[in-house]
């Protein structure tokens, strides 16, 4: 088993915490993104969108995603839970991952997508689109700050996938000059917990 | 228990079609969306993203996020299975839902929010980037076409919560003259066969 990893990108990130909070290691592969390894082959015969994170299994399986590795990774090793411990919980969490994929982590990776030189060239970039997404991230910050005043995690009471991926998306922001402001109290109480955990060097 | 429901919407039509695979019969209640009725109280208060579709439980618990309700659905009543039956089956069925979803249900609708006059004035509108959106959907579907190549359905062997996203983010290209192209005979089939489900009316 290997994960094909890049230690510039975001989503890579997200799969690296998931797996240190489990304690689980899994040999890492880095793949040189500025060099766009990532979208020739022979990376891109098992990875046909070149996305990174991929996790490639013993028997040849290649499993693209971070959120659906990580799933992979809830299968065999269940504890400590990181996505749900039944089926209304498992809904909930997904919910709140999905509202900090879409509403912070994608709407802060836009911003650089389309307004940062890397992507000049590298695909049909829209900067008035980047500038909407950022105002979108700020305003969702502001609101993650209103749900975390009565709940010390964002999925409720225990540390999820979820954070992994608002964390993920907050500290990428730095490049897009987007991050917590100080008048947040809720989301700077949480951005500090969160970002102590050993879990987050991964 | 109900599901908050809109008949007009792409994203309430993926839960109303895997809860028909599933045979589950939920009560819905549509919101008026062309009058906004998602974007005031008293559904905010429940849903404050005003995203649509939502479960409401018993017990009060509200569920939002079309992914997240099936979860909750698939976990209460397994059979028959469409997110997948084992550790490495779920994380395949979930790369192959969230590509889906990504590259062709949210690039199809991102043209219709970016360039329609039904978001004039509720959204930030960025023509361009709905054009960009409609050229990756575009090439995603050819990509789709060549993926559908080799197996029945896009996750494999087995129709599942990835080909109800596809179908209908593809359905819901029409409004804005996307869809499967003559020449695209594998996507064509799909097409067919998974429209032709009795559960594609729902």
């Amino acid at each position: 088993m290997k994960l094909y990893d890049s230690t510039h990108a975001p989503n890579p990130r997200r799969v690296r915490i998931f797996l240190a909070e489990k304690g689980i290691e899994v040999p890492l592969q880095q793949l040189d993104i500025g060099a766009a390894e990532n979208r020739k082959s022979p990376y891109i015969d098992k990875n046909p969108l070149g996305g990174i994170p991929m996790l490639e299994l013993d028997d040849g399986t290649c499993i693209a995603e971070s959120v659906a590795i990580c799933r992979y990774f809830e299968g065999v090793q269940p504890e400590p839970p990181l996505m749900g411990v039944d089926a209304k919980d498992r809904a909930v969490v997904e919910m709140w991952q999905r509202r900090m994929e879409i509403e912070v982590f994608t709407n802060i990776t836009q911003v650089f997508r389309n307004t940062h030189d890397f992507f000049k060239g590298r695909i049909t970039q829209v900067p008035a689109y980047g500038e909407a997404c950022r105002g979108a991230a700020l305003k969702r910050l502001a609101w993650l700050d209103d749900v975390l005043a009565d709940r010390p995690f964002v999925a409720g009471e225990r540390y999820t996938i979820a954070d992994i991926t608002a964390l993920c998306g907050i500290d990428f922001g730095r490049v897009s000059k987007i991050g917590v402001q100080p008048d947040q109290k809720h989301l700077s109480r949480w951005y500090e917990a969160v970002s102590s955990r050993p879990s987050a060097k991964a």
